[in-house]
């Protein structure tokens, strides 16, 4: 038994609870079917569209973020549609798998992990595919620590009857997403990452286009109906039990986020991913990010030669206090990933980095201590506003 | 409006307080007349022991540290007794200014701000005043970030027939203090600082010599008197109404030293500070404590020439979201005071030197940015356990 040392989640989600939320869910339960819940679930739907960058309605759905990729596939597509998933990481992975589980069309664009798909390669392949009804991608792909161009990519789909449809599970409230000024048809965002607030809920919303093709869908689907909400929309109520706290506890987030300014709150997640960034090629490792542009939520770094790589994220936890991401699937063991998204200020930057180089010297990694936390530092110095 | 900035406290005193412990203090109220009190009580009074090293009994009182220093002089002593006062800061001064309260023949070795008082010094005026009824000092003093010799002091003054009366408000539970072995005649701490719970609560414990002096004390008292605590005591109880919910507080704070070890906690302080010393001292700036023996709670920092020291806790609360002291007195706008007393782990170190980096820059203060950072992770790595 060691000193004191302090727990800090900094894992791609779930992300830390700012106390001002965790006092908002300790407050008493109460109905939902009452008019004062209808007050807390229309606030949280304005303040939705205002993180979502939309006019259109945010619908909040009790489930994960997967919940609300299911609702995206089921709610706008037929039976035998061609789908375009954009594949570059495991969540690409999981949009195919998603839309072949309703026995979709699914043509794949495939990248190496630590990759991504160019925007004149979705045009390409949406020329050759006329009859495709939708592009599915990651903005932040979660696995590998890589942004897709979502901008560019919205501007190719956008032209053509396909819909744009988005999982920004991470990258909605932490980097640039404007849904409706870059015309991305179905949005998608988790509760537990850049809004602060525990897992169980997921919120989408749908473009004009998107609604329309909504109308015509006959998959089958009965707890994601999203018209089944919609009925419910004009009562002020949700159609099944909502995640009553975690909505107040999302009011209180939202509240929080308005108050810094969502400009801020993503320029905030630029600068503190470059801090991490620089940080971390100071200690002489490699980013897996091979990609021009790099997740503001989360970095994944790259295991050193001859260190055994499942153990990073276990001493950074058992050791150290400080909860980090291993790698997924065939990444396991080759990759760590440093999230930095939600409730994180300058000083995690340096929290995080420490437990790095501590964890890093345990393993016999050679490197120039406290080197990593002076470079991100200077970051900061420049970058962060105050 | 710029970006997030978490807050964090670092003076020292009030210090922040662990999760467990807020929780905690959220269980609903309940009456202290009862058995059910009874136990958080008794519970608190052993762990009080424990963290005091003694096998006396350890009163606690519903007041802050001065109301306990307060009690010290009015339970021990009696009209005209002659005390001497080790007096080398503000708290020094209110030793004084509290035996001049009581009318107390008071003689004081009084040492510039910076410096301490040597056991050589305390034998000699004990050798001159052999009707001295005993010594008051500070173990740790807040204002100046310097420690007294209270071990070897300690010595000089159980050779005589005067009791040595000690606050240690900012040195119990985060520097080593051993009442019984070291013959301490009265201990005093106070809530808000090692104990990390609120302010509210006081401490003190008498030895054998200081119930002898406190049979026949006859300085007028009430609230303090704790005589009817001793009543009480049999009955397991308070005299007068008990700080309830922060003595539940108190329970669980003591649980995690306990959890710690009292042996890592007064390690951790001690590493801790070092690291911020050497940090500080990366920084060119100097250290406000001229004396051999630094306190493990605060430390003062002298403002460099042409920097305008009352606002370097303004700025590190404003805009830094990091809260240390200034100068108290005479000492106003000359040093600043960093606080790393109580829940503070490794992580708080380079999170304060950020702040302190940042607000220097401000201040047109020329330094190597980073290099407070990396030296004190330096000192971390070398010497802080896991």
């Amino acid at each position: 038994m060691g000193m004191l040392v302090k727990y800090h989640l900094y894992a791609p989600g779930p992300v830390e609870i700012p106390p001002e939320v965790l006092n908002e869910m300790s407050k008493p339960i109460f109905h939902h079917r009452t008019s004062q819940f209808s007050e807390v679930l229309v606030n949280a739907w304005e303040g939705l569209k205002y993180i979502f960058q939309t006019k259109e309605h945010v619908y909040i759905l009790a489930s994960s973020g997967t919940g609300a990729m299911n609702a995206a596939v089921e709610n706008t597509l037929s039976e035998g549609d061609k789908v375009i998933v954009l594949s570059f990481g495991k969540f690409g992975e999981r949009w195919e798998k998603i839309a072949k589980a309703y026995n979709l069309n699914v043509v794949t664009i495939r990248k190496d992990y630590g990759y991504c798909v160019e925007p004149e390669e979705v045009e390409e392949v949406l020329r050759s595919n006329p009859d495709a009804k939708a592009v599915l991608l990651q903005h932040s792909e979660t696995s590998t620590g890589v942004s897709s161009d979502l901008k560019e990519i919205s501007k190719v789909v956008s032209k053509t009857e396909a819909m744009l449809i988005v999982d920004g599970i991470t990258s909605v409230g932490c980097d640039e997403v404007k849904m409706d000024k870059w015309g991305i048809d179905v949005l998608i965002a988790g509760s537990q990452k850049s809004f602060m607030i525990p897992p169980g809920l997921s919120f989408i919303s749908l473009s004009y286009k998107a609604k329309k093709y909504m109308e015509k869908s006959n998959l089958p689907k009965f707890y994601f109906n999203l018209k089944e909400e919609e009925k419910a929309l004009s009562d002020k109520t949700t159609a099944w039990t909502p995640g009553i706290t975690l909505i107040m506890a999302l009011n209180k987030s939202i509240e929080l986020m308005k108050k810094e300014g969502l400009e801020n709150v993503i320029k905030r997640h630029r600068v503190v991913s470059e801090a991490i960034r620089e940080g971390v090629k100071a200690l002489g490792l490699k980013l897996f990010c091979k990609y021009r542009l790099f997740s503001n939520a989360v970095t994944a770094v790259e295991v050193p030669q001859g260190i055994d790589g499942n153990q990073i994220p276990k001493i950074m936890r058992n050791k150290y206090g400080t909860e980090i991401a291993g790698g997924q699937g065939s990444m396991k063991g080759q990759i760590f990933r440093l999230g930095h998204l939600g409730y994180v200020d300058k000083g995690d930057v340096v929290v995080m980095l420490q437990s790095l180089e501590f964890t890093l010297r345990d393993l016999g990694y050679k490197f120039e201590p406290g080197l990593s936390l002076s470079i991100a530092n200077k970051v900061l110095m420049e970058k962060y506003e105050f």
